[in-house]
């Protein structure tokens, strides 16, 4: 697959020509090239030959066909934001950077067919926006929505919190543009509910990271605003118990609860040491505390009405220990704000080890249960920073070292223990069947232990799929499939 | 692509081997092999050497690889109920029917999960039922659910009324079982609302009928049952006024509002004359209906409360000219009833022609409108029988014969008009950027029309993937792509 590994002689290709083929910048210099060539997370490093940025889907469909020629790779990039360095190239130096920042136009909004049609470079708060002006809602969200582009969202199919209600970027995309790795443009850009026509070929290049295509434009669902959005947290006893709080808030609000977070007590306990004025809503303690939204078509009393009744009957029922309701913005985004600064406050403490991993609903509970008794066995002392999307069945199953040996100190000694840690926890996921990168994709970070566990047949229908469609192995090499 | 097109001069293979490979029934007698080698609506009749039907996935693997060694077409089917011919072999007769009749139990059920794992063959009715025992609902519903099944449902990617609030079966599935056409199990069960682990095989095999590989079991998503269902029916001008209810509704119901279809008035008149029984909710005609359905967690009354403000406010915007909530369930069924006796109604007035389109939704009343026109203009006299799932954008824009050119004397001249009837109407979906198989599938029906629309590029990208999933063409030749 690695276009680079096996052609280790060629010559290195003229630049000039491929400037020459598409209008836009082409980034040559060493120092510029830096920020195109390290992830994020500042875990991988690559090379690359240049970044180009084209500015148009021509230009790109060039630029594929120029690498095609001489069997360069082709590395995707949109903001650069990915948590598995899915678009960070390897450290061969024989790939182009395709960075599509320069595809940049909102091209159509239609409030009627609830759709809108973006260039893969547009961020995502950019869609909210464009949709925003439009009195329509786009419910992907995510923490680097600023940065992140739609092209990235959709090659890597991302999640967030709100996937409960609108499902993930795949639910919210009906149509795409993509240039084929043959460099040609497939207008796929339908905004249709409703199409039966062939092969599914939209939601085989979302989720695929770039290795199969260049997602260069998408046409995706909006949605009517809700008119009021309110915040419930419950403090519980254990995930056991917040999963009858889901069934019942399920059965209570039907589609207008649309999110359901889970936070362990430590998250909270991170959170009020760096971000003091961030407080807990309680009194004491609570081993466990749910998040919950619900959006509301009809008014902010209503909403209001429908939380306090399912509180007091989870209450009653002994599935709540307390409970708040937010009566204002004010409070809402101050509940918000104690699930999404776990992250911030985590690394805060030091280095950690995350998990982004997913099982049936129904199983989270008894997976936290016994995930936790086999590495506390093991690891004893490690701290679990347990967070996320208990609606989806997606948790941030993340651990800390334990309070005595957290220093810097001790940091070679934690990392040391990320393999045996990584391999409990993930062979515990896939006997719950679940999965082991839920929202965060394979890129290079999940690549081998992906496989490791995936079947042969699966496997194989994956490495067919990936010759059928790019068969000279230039897209995004190393990504997703490990070398053949 | 069609095996048998290619290897005329083949020895008969040994359907005795055949029998002996796997457990289930291997039928070979001519007359009960009738059954198999007929499309629902009689339109294609094929030949068939026999039909397989296993008794589990096994037996499935087992039939596929006898077929991939014989070169013989393996022509999967359901309950025989697709409306394109999908599941009909061809006339070669050097293919076996596998039947999925005989895998037909529910796995599992998990209501926490909300989800439910079924066998292909088990019907859309035993769905239903299953859920329903485990206080759920699976929201996929067609007239043929009675003998439809699950395995075909989700080759075809079926649609329904619930489409524009549940999605297609596409969206209602989490994981599947898939049979490849190498004659392997591949076991993709999973039940996660999130797993970014590669490629999307999942919905690949969706929709492909059975082109790709044989669909042996799948996960189904559950949602929490309603507490109330409440039908409306609204009298408009046309289709613009449609949409502006639509847009209103939406805003105003949010996500509760589960259904949006379209009648026309002729669609009304045609059901008034052949079930005199049903009659339309108003004192005198309205050129379109439109049928609503509210699906509500609260209560009937807030149903009804919601339903009726919706309405005044609809009226006194001049939207709509008159409105009924139905206030019981035996109003609910009536209104639906008008609904879904169009087809029969229209079927007892003699032949006619049907389309199964969509466009996007904002598109629908130009579409109507423009194709409308042209098709009198070119065919004077000809009725068109315009009803369908309009929150979808989704139309079965049918055409009869002129009332005094409708007698059985007349029906070849009708039929001669249908190659012209379907090129105007096909034309005008495409240039609204819309799709000629919304809910139905290719088949053989539309499967050169189909190509004949689409471009180079994704009928290349199609092709690709058929020959890397099934590169020896044995997986139901014909239909979806034409023959290479």
């Amino acid at each position: 697959m690695n276009v680079a590994n096996e052609t280790p002689s060629l010559p290195p290709p003229d630049l000039e020509a491929l400037r020459a083929c598409f209008s836009g910048r082409l980034i040559t210099d060493a120092r510029d090239l830096e920020a195109f060539t390290v992830d994020w997370r500042r875990r991988y490093v690559g090379r690359t030959l240049a970044c180009a940025q084209p500015d148009s889907v021509d230009g790109v469909a060039a630029i594929v066909r120029w690498c095609a020629e001489h069997r360069v790779a082709v590395v995707p990039q949109g903001g650069n934001t990915g948590l598995s360095g899915g678009a960070t190239p390897d450290e061969s130096g024989r790939s182009i950077v395709l960075s599509l920042a320069r595809l940049a136009r909102v091209r159509h909004v239609d409030t009627i067919n609830n759709s809108i049609t973006v260039e893969a470079g547009v961020t995502l708060a950019q869609v909210h926006e464009a949709a925003n002006a439009a009195n329509r809602l786009f419910p992907l969200s995510l923490p680097s929505e600023g940065t992140c582009t739609i092209g990235g969202n959709l090659s890597t199919n991302a999640g967030g919190a709100a996937v409960l209600r609108y499902g993930n970027a795949r639910e919210l995309c009906l149509g795409l543009e993509v240039v084929t790795a043959g460099g040609r443009v497939w207008n796929g850009l339908r905004g249709l509910r409703k199409d039966n026509t062939g092969y599914d070929l939209r939601d085989l290049f979302i989720g695929s990271e770039g290795t199969l295509g260049v997602i260069t434009a998408a046409t995706l669902k909006l949605y009517p605003k809700p008119v009021a959005q309110v915040t419930a947290m419950a403090a519980v006893e254990n995930p056991h118990a917040a999963l009858r709080l889901l069934e019942l808030a399920q059965a209570r609000l039907g589609p207008t609860l649309t999110a359901f977070e889970l936070i362990s007590n430590l998250c909270i306990e991170l959170v009020q040491q760096h971000f003091p004025e961030h407080r807990r809503p309680f009194a004491g303690p609570s081993p466990y505390y749910v998040l919950l939204e619900t959006s509301d078509s009809e008014s902010e009393a209503h909403a209001n009405a429908q939380f306090e009744a399912l509180m007091e009957q989870a209450i009653e029922a002994g599935i709540v220990l307390d409970a708040v309701v937010a009566t204002s913005g004010a409070q809402s985004r101050a509940l918000w704000a104690l699930r999404e600064l776990v992250s911030e406050a985590q690394a805060l403490t030091g280095k950690n080890i995350k998990h982004d991993i997913s099982v049936p609903i129904s199983s989270i509970g008894d997976f936290v249960e016994q995930t936790n008794a086999e590495l506390q066995r093991r690891f004893p002392g490690i701290r679990m920073v347990v967070f996320g999307h208990l609606g989806d069945g997606n948790l941030h199953y993340n651990v800390s070292p334990p309070v005595d040996r957290s220093g810097p100190e001790h940091e070679d000694e934690f990392l040391a223990m990320q393999p045996g840690i990584n391999r409990v926890t993930h062979d515990a996921v896939v006997a719950f069947n679940g999965s082991i990168s839920a929202e965060h994709g394979l890129g290079q970070l999940r690549r081998d232990e992906s496989a490791r566990y995936k079947s042969d047949v699966e496997m194989a229908l994956m490495r067919q799929v990936k010759q059928a469609l790019d068969p000279l192995g230039i897209m995004n090499p190393g990504k997703v499939l490990p070398p053949a």
